[in-house]
């Protein structure tokens, strides 16, 4: 009974953010300056949490290795993780933010995911599924799965293609996280009247994981690419808070949502849902593949 | 070449309906006689492979243990098999639909789907995965993960709640399903405008596992609970295949697919979706669990 009211207590409201910009390739002190207004932005609306785009400091459709190296930076330590740093001290924000990453030997690129909050750099993700010339670009992450405990909720991060890979997400919810932040930048383009698939894993990881997701998707065409926005916030109940971004302009979510609702694990009288996992069965399939027959 | 070739041989096109209907709690031979017609219906426009709702042939919303027994019977073996068997031989089709079974001991009783063709009874799942309850009249599935190999495709099967763990169409997946057929009694009741969830959930596991998803939901009201119909067919890009049903018809939808489109695993010159699995992270953390926090 008192944990049930400690659960609806005022001070586990979160107002979580989902900043939809249009970086522009190559150009990262102006593409920092945008995500510094928009994050301000947001935290004008008093978001707490906010999650930007994929590698939205430097744009995604890169043509060769040099361009990359041109741009990346180490994390923390470079010139975007200074100024996101200094926003989120002067704002009192967390911040997950897609970052183009160079590795301590110099050598090494990532597709990663940075979290910063009002003391400074707290971690970071590495994407760990990369999607297509990702490959020739940037390493597989290397750092698997991690929640970062913060005063505001358990934080996970995932990076757009990762999310097609259910394992990703229950490992995180797993390890206890609240909120999953997804900076992406979807590629899909769904048959007319439909939401890019994203849209759909966002609200169902966080249903069948019971979590919050936080997707912030670019927009804008890049070498040919359209990137189709429709950024989401999505609660444990697998419905979108803030409605749906939409298809073509920069603007900033926010929703007001209890994170602690993501620790209410019994839906019913019946139902626990990560007790009711049959890890009695998923063991030898999951774990091994051993069993597995190849196709 | 000569492989893809032959996947797009008109052999490989195959014809998956699904039949939304309404069955009446404990009118079996009602039920059972209202789903031959449906079948028939669906055979009409040359569907082969034909799948049913979760419990069709008896109704969901039990009070007791004594009304399961009263229409509880073997799979095979029972009424309702022996009819599906006869309409099956007769129009050369296979049937998948839930049933409630009766096992060998007399005593234990099972919410199952079974599979049929037209040389008869072919296997059966047990649902793995029991709602709310589900947990009072029946027993835990436990059968596992069972791919049925036929001259159409290799199918496979889950029940409703199933489909809320990801792990179990992973599973099938990788154990070689083109097809996973889903008996439905969805109970969800989404914002306006939205769709039930089991629907997101179709349309994401058939993209992230590169299969077919037919999920053949009930409509109707039994003892105030309301089901949501939303009957549908998803390809492996993840977009259904012929629209979405109603939420309070009983209707057939059929849609002609190239069914070895699941088959095609390499999504673009760099993703081929299961070897882009990391198993190297998984295993850890999906296998033993022994590295889970409780939360």
């Amino acid at each position: 009974m008192l944990e049930l009211n400690k659960i609806d207590n005022q001070e586990s409201m979160v107002k979580l953010a989902a900043v939809q910009m249009e970086p522009q390739l190559g150009c990262k002190k102006e593409n920092v300056a945008k995500s510094v207004r928009m994050i301000n932005e947001a935290a004008d609306q008093g978001a707490n949490l906010i999650t930007l785009p994929e590698l939205c400091n430097t744009g995604y459709m890169f043509n060769s290795r040099q361009e990359v190296y041109d741009c990346a930076e180490p994390v923390p330590g470079g010139y975007t993780c200074g100024e996101w740093e200094k926003v989120a001290r002067e704002r009192g924000v967390y911040i997950v933010a897609g970052i183009t990453e160079l590795a301590e030997d110099g050598v090494r690129c990532y597709n990663s995911a940075v979290l910063i909050g009002p003391d400074g750099y707290i971690g970071k993700h590495r994407k760990l599924h990369l999607w297509c010339d990702d490959k020739i670009f940037f390493e597989p992450g290397d750092l698997g799965y991690q929640v970062f405990e913060t005063p505001i909720g358990r934080i996970g991060m995932l990076i757009c293609f990762d999310m097609w890979y259910f394992e990703n997400f229950r490992i995180l919810a797993l390890k206890g996280a609240d909120v999953v932040c997804c900076p992406t930048n979807w590629v899909d383009i769904p048959p007319a009247e439909l939401r890019t698939m994203g849209t759909h894993l966002a609200m169902v990881n966080a249903n069948c994981n019971n979590i919050f997701v936080v997707a912030a998707d670019r927009i804008g065409t890049e070498r040919g690419c359209k990137f189709p926005g429709r950024s989401l916030i999505v609660g444990p109940d697998g419905w979108f808070r803030a409605g749906l971004a939409s298809d073509n302009q920069e603007e900033v979510l926010v929703a007001e949502v209890n994170l602690m609702e993501a620790r209410r694990l019994n839906w019913n009288a019946m139902n626990v849902i990560f007790r009711d996992r049959r890890t009695d069965l998923y063991d030898a399939a999951l774990g091994s593949g051993e069993k597995i027959l190849p196709r």
